[in-house]
């Protein structure tokens, strides 16, 4: 017996096509339905069977399913659950992918009926590339996956999302979604805008009349590839998630000119004192 | 006939073992001197045949070498030239490996006596490692390496270096020691600097009582990678190429400051144009 019958992504892209192809390589699901904004993404996803059917009309797609993935843009998911809500059949589970939690878990707690139930979650996954051709059925596989319940949130519809998850090779962690959103500025959204910082840094330096980006070796790449993430996606994760990513900025900022005095002092020590604890936070991690 | 007889290689690590390695396998020298301050490195040199001999004294290692390759921080670089400049035989090149590059050309067109020669240069490579057990002959392969001649610099000499570059597959730059130091300060000492204070501020950040690192993806990964760099070389690169990377640091300020008030200011617009430049000006180096 599949995990589930009719599931329904709205949004086939990086995050909701690896979605789709794992449940199907496991055997989990019957029949997906997809829906997107973008008509020839959705053409691809069912020419390269990511789908099983698509749909344009999001109350339509969404009639059948008995559990629907959301994985598109933050700043949409609670448009999207508004829209969807009246349309969903009894015993149905939403579910999204935003990496963004709190305001989208408080709406959606309120937006969907009685007898259907929403689940938050965020996998902690992807890659910067966009769209279904860049998706891939082992993106979620050994990664960690943080769903947001809340107090109102149904247990078995908790259970169901969790072995969802799990299907698809995920460790599931639960977490109280403002704590998630304070975790995701530091460990995600922080990066990216030092990273998009970083790459106009040094892209729009004109002090040494030479293009220097061509010298640029390993250490400056490594940036470069978070900073070529969508565009449009940042945006509404830094406006979805402003708060914690201030203050995340802002601490960052304090590092920072505790480094640049350092310099500017000539302290040696404190230097090779800094640098080093850089290298113990690492190792803590590997 | 091989390009060099007798090179004496000094700091048999990562920078100096790999170019040592590159020779040998190109068969481009004949003998090779090695010197490190680390006895146990410049055993291991020994033995995986890196060298093929071992000096602790580095008047007596340089005393029949054609060419010397200083491979060492580039703090110590013009204090070792001074040491060996009066040993050198006549005709005798010495060369560098430092990232930093105007004071040391400037001291060490002085410090070389006539008939000797000095010429700078930087190979942009490296890894995150460090040691000669980290070396490896295709490190320079494909690599710029940038030489940094004067109006002092005697041709025939730089064009030996410039030789020894190609011959280890490395494609050589003529720049101006200043311009140098802008340029490296840009493309690879800020992105070091950036990349140590956001693995600060991340690993020492308390606010939301979790081990947060563990839930580190890619993107911070990337960061980690070269923060983990070896602190003591990066203080003396810091100190040695202060006012270029202080410049770096405040231009990047400055861009950092455009994106909080971007954020700050809900600017939808501007968000998305900055994130977007990003991902133009990485588009150039691909």
């Amino acid at each position: 017996m599949s995990l589930i019958n009719n599931l329904t992504v709205i949004g086939v892209g990086l995050i909701g096509g690896s979605f789709a192809r794992a449940l199907k390589d496991k055997g989990a699901v019957k029949e997906i339905t997809g829906v997107d904004i973008d008509p020839l993404n959705l053409k691809k996803a069912l020419e390269l069977k990511v789908i099983d059917r698509a749909e344009t009309q999001l109350p339509a797609s969404i009639k059948e399913a008995d559990v629907v993935f959301i994985a598109t843009p933050v700043r949409t998911i609670a448009g999207i659950v508004k829209q969807i809500a009246p349309f969903l059949k009894q015993g149905a589970v939403v579910t999204d992918g935003g990496s963004v939690k709190s305001e989208i878990v408080e709406l959606c707690d309120r937006l969907i009926p009685e007898g259907r139930y929403f689940v938050g979650g965020h996998p902690i996954a992807g890659t910067e590339n966009s769209g279904v051709e860049a998706s891939y059925a082992d993106l979620y596989k050994g990664k960690r996956c943080i769903l947001t319940p809340t107090a109102n949130t149904d247990s078995s519809a908790l259970e169901k999302i969790v072995k969802v998850w799990e299907a698809v090779g995920s460790e599931v962690v639960f977490m109280d979604s403002v704590k998630h959103d304070k975790l995701t500025a530091a460990i995600s959204h922080l990066p990216h805008m030092v990273a998009y910082t970083l790459v106009n840094t040094v892209g729009e330096y004109e002090g040494c009349d030479e293009n220097i980006l061509k010298y640029s070796a390993g250490g400056f790449r490594d940036f470069t590839r978070i900073a070529s993430s969508d565009p449009k996606m940042w945006r509404d994760i830094a406006l979805q998630n402003k708060k914690p990513i201030i203050e995340m900025m802002d601490y960052f900022t304090e590092h920072y000119s505790e480094l640049k005095n350092l310099i500017v002092n000539d302290d040696s020590d404190g230097l090779e004192e800094f640098f080093a604890r850089s290298r113990s936070h690492r190792e803590s991690i590997l």
